[in-house]
């Protein structure tokens, strides 16, 4: 499946560690990320990705119209140039999404997420009733693969 | 000013005369409600501006590509046929956002209200540090009044 | 009926002259204008549509997202920030089209009009299969009106 | 470099030849393919590029929310949810565009194209000013490759 990373453009070291794991466990387990294509979380999961021993395709929806914005660990960037309506569009191409860190933006697209019945986990995110607060990486790709089954 | 007016689509009694009550107040102090066009509280907000002595101006940007869409009472529809990805214009052309109940979508605006600066008040909406709960359709529109001189 | 005025931003004094027609010609017999929101035929029709004796609304749908841009004849500004995905707004908006003059985004403008079925007017602007070409401001607003009454 | 094969969703029998073989060159000279993700010249022009000895990846950016809509021959399949709008996007993720048969949509995507001062081949296509007509599929990837390296 295909799982939306989601998180701030900046993070701190652990955060940083938490989205390489998140993305390192997407690959291992088979799925394919996909996230904003910048910095901060969407970097380090898209790392993640790829540094895995069977690395994932890793898909980056910019905001900018410019493609060579994207951080080096995305495949297929697509430019969209629409700012922050791109949003809708991270989440809208993930089955379900993985919330790491993260401030407003990363709250919208919670939101838009769970707004279109996506499973979300949110691993030193956000708050937000209806999506499953998790302790790991692992316990975050567990629960959507979980969720998406049932 | 031009405020944004979010919220469901659906709305019960009390946050159908809260909404009216905030598009009422809005008009009667010389601002523009711009919201997302469609039912429940974006129509009761529009209600409520058109209903005023000095009727506002009503923008509604709509998720569709069709005017008709509209609820009765917006004077300017946009259709964009952009499903959700037109939250983001919804909140990015007003000056600033009330929020009235809602659900994600309302969620995701208030978050996007917020990523771009806009003072957020909410009034029985969702708690988000960053947005200030309020009482009142008046002490709503005070504060963003206020927010917006600072 | 809403009508969208397409062109370019850069106008010679003949094509100003001719949307500035063509939005007056419109506000006398009593029609909306949807245009791009800046310069050139844009503000030139948005300009005739006010200086009318009746004068018409004037909607800007414009690529940036700061709502500034708007040209001063514009009366309700609309920020996208989606930049030349907007153009599928601008038409999207209007019962039918008139093009002056213009470039590559105002073909584009012509080409999404036809393809959602609205009638086109050209006014020394492209020639395109199905659209009509035609040698006034008056003419092409009584083409429009025509074609939409068929 | 990527390359944007834009046409008509329904093609005769010429047409789709066209598209498989310009799909096909494209993939043998290691180029990516991004399209509308529909069927037609899109569909024709990624089960060349997949077909060939060494296949090259293929991007389709849907008009729809659901990625499922994608043609068979897509690899990364982008739902926008944003209907033509999204055409701005197909162009905006080539470097260059080569446009096979087509009506208004496609009309739309070569005007888009040479707007952001992309080369553009048309094979049986529009003809357009700024835009070279060519005779084969060969012709319209040497075009594209030649004005990208100038």
């Amino acid at each position: 499946m295909r799982v939306s990373v989601i998180g701030g453009g900046r993070v701190d070291e652990e955060d940083r560690e938490r989205a390489e794991a998140v993305g390192r466990e997407l690959a291992e387990r088979g799925h394919e990320i996909v996230c904003g294509g910048l910095g901060g979380v969407m970097e380090a999961a898209c790392r993640g990705a790829k540094e895995a021993e069977d690395p994932a395709r890793t898909v980056g929806i910019l905001p900018t119209d410019d493609s060579a914005d994207a951080n080096e660990f995305v495949d297929v960037p697509i430019a969209t140039g629409m700012g922050n309506a791109r949003n809708a569009l991270v989440v809208g191409n993930g089955d379900a999404a993985i919330a790491i860190d993260g401030k407003y933006g990363t709250l919208s697209e919670i939101a838009l997420a769970l707004d279109r019945g996506s499973p979300v986990a949110t691993l030193g995110s956000h708050d937000v009733e209806g999506a499953e607060p998790v302790e790991s990486a692992a316990g975050a790709v567990t629960f959507v693969e979980d969720a998406l089954q049932r």
